[in-house]
């Protein structure tokens, strides 16, 4: 098995921090390969954060993911290790930016606090834990070393929350918010297959209701399984129900932004 | 030999797609090294994703090279590998995208549809052929694999054309457009060194006439082969006949942009 | 040892360049692990470039760092190698942008011209030199190749002079410049820890004085350690001292930009 480490971040590239990360990683072991999925995360965004985890555990269970948007580094929130009912390993701050990437990938099987000592840095730079802490722990994690190893066991009942709840459900509808437009401005809404599923049918047509717009969508398989310029309802690579606009923007057509309420009916 | 696949799309890097076509990559062998060429193409642009594949194959013959500018993803299009004259392997959909940098690579020697089974993926994501269906096949074709093992040969004529032509003649001038702008403002013009090589000799100048403006541009070797501020006609890394400012930006100052008609006259 | 290049550059990420210097690198062997630090460097940015390549040597010395900020290119500039007292090898033009990074790296012990026949290219692009010289030779020195067996060595008193010099002292002050706002917000200033440490004790307040505005900051040690949107000094992971806001932007609030010059005392 390749020793693969996920990095998502919110360091920008304008920076040496995502570099030092990597031979950081690099220098634990030759063998380890480092992909990132994101830096450009906005500054302090806990939420889009937790967005880009959950898609990235979603097509990629079972690897390490290094999770870092962290605006109380060196302060009094722990350096968290969560492995997941899919053997997934998320590594980053205890903000809640890893929660719903832990739900996503079978729920919280165990979390651990990481202990400075174990991975090597005694005296981490307040200011730069990923470097100091968190990537050694990914790193060595991805290699296959037991998080007991690296830190103690602690409640996961002890974690501070995630950014978004899960979607719910009021009446007959699924209560929701968009979570993300991607850069082809497609929209995804909180709410992932398993909750739909049984009645996504050839055919069937999603109602999305923001308060002020009401949408109707139909499902397709792919954007062209709807004329030019047509939306279409489909559950993209990030596991999300997301609505598309064949050759275009639905975020721009449709007005709608991340954090925006909606409430969702299967018809 | 390293096992090099060298990865162009337009998914730009704010969000995981880029980053999980690396993992799957390095997930069918640790030895695959995946080389980001850009990433930055703009949303469905071919054109512009053609024009990255030749600059790339002129600069790197006979690595794989996976191009992903796929608006029709998961529809009737096909999922293509091509081997060129000079052993490049391109790998993309059969959109034009691949078209040209099979030209520039030596020309089509064999072209093959990726069938999905063959390359572990069954069931592929309808909006997600670079993650289940292309990148695969440039892993393997990376590692030596045969492209017969992995889909079926058609036929080279079958291929959707490319989004740009080669230059042609026009009584004495060659006729083309201005294919890139990049960073630095150089525009490259779709005319390569082979079309013009024995008659760029010292203190050759070349005319370049856009219909509105006409310039006439001194050949140089490298930009500060003329004064600050001064314009240079040379074939820069991407093979393509390329002007420039010494210091400055020659779109900005000429005003040329991305598809403009180009004659080309050298002096 | 892991043979690691950190490579930075104004080559910025639409363009090619990038990744066809990484295909060159692993070409010459599949060992080597190439680092992104940045390429966002403005085009012809040689500060900072300057102030990038301090802050990647700073975190990992004993590395091979490439930096190519190189608007000269294949002009009268040579193409250099530096090894630093505490091991560094800097790799770059001869136009100063690796000399503030030997300054930090514990000097120059050794200066060398790269012969390109030495490294493989009779026949140098003269607009890539970072393709055909630069980077063969950054490979090699990573994979533990002596530099005399690829240039000749050059007399470090020749070399061009650095964007920026060290601060120097002037009353009871430092004078320097602020050299950089990262993503942050946070600004950078060109005084480092060894020129401060004995007088950063707990309590202790730096002011800095750029003519038309005073500041008086504590020092922390990370950005927790004041309020919500209050300012803190510290030396964050370039080594520089710097000044944030807990949350917020210095430089936004402040109106700071690198160039700035701002006289430093510690109260």
């Amino acid at each position: 098995v390749t020793p693969i480490v996920c990095f998502s971040s919110d360091f920008g590239l304008l920076d040496a921090w995502v570099g030092v990360v990597h031979a950081v990683m690099l220098d634990c072991s030759a063998d380890v390969r480092v992909v990132d999925i994101t830096h450009e995360i906005d500054p302090f965004d806990i939420r889009r954060g937790a967005v880009v985890a959950v898609t990235a555990v979603h097509q990629l269970p079972g690897l390490t993911h290094l999770v870092v948007v962290d605006p109380g580094v060196g302060g009094e929130r722990r350096d968290l290790m969560i492995v997941t009912g899919d053997g997934t390993r998320l590594v980053g701050p205890d903000n809640g930016v890893l929660v719903p990437a832990a739900r996503r990938a079978g729920g919280i099987v165990s979390a651990w606090s990481i202990d400075p000592i174990l991975v090597g840095s005694p005296d981490p730079l307040a200011t730069f834990h990923a470097r100091d802490v968190l990537a050694p722990a990914a790193a060595r994690l991805a290699l296959g070393v037991d998080p007991s190893t690296l830190g103690e066991a602690i409640d996961p009942g002890s974690l501070a929350p995630g950014p978004f709840p899960p979607a719910h459900r009021e009446g007959g509808y699924l209560v929701s918010e968009v979570l993300d437009i991607d850069r082809f401005g497609s929209m995804r809404i909180g709410v992932d297959r398993a909750e739909l599923d049984d009645r996504v049918e050839p055919g069937a047509t999603v109602e999305i209701n923001s308060g002020h717009t009401t949408l109707h969508v139909p499902f397709g398989l792919t954007f062209s399984d709807v004329g030019d310029g047509e939306p279409v309802a489909l559950f993209d690579s990030s596991g999300w129900l997301t609505v598309a606009v064949n050759g275009g923007s639905a975020a721009g057509r449709y007005g709608f932004e991340p954090g925006h309420q909606v409430r969702v009916l299967v018809a």
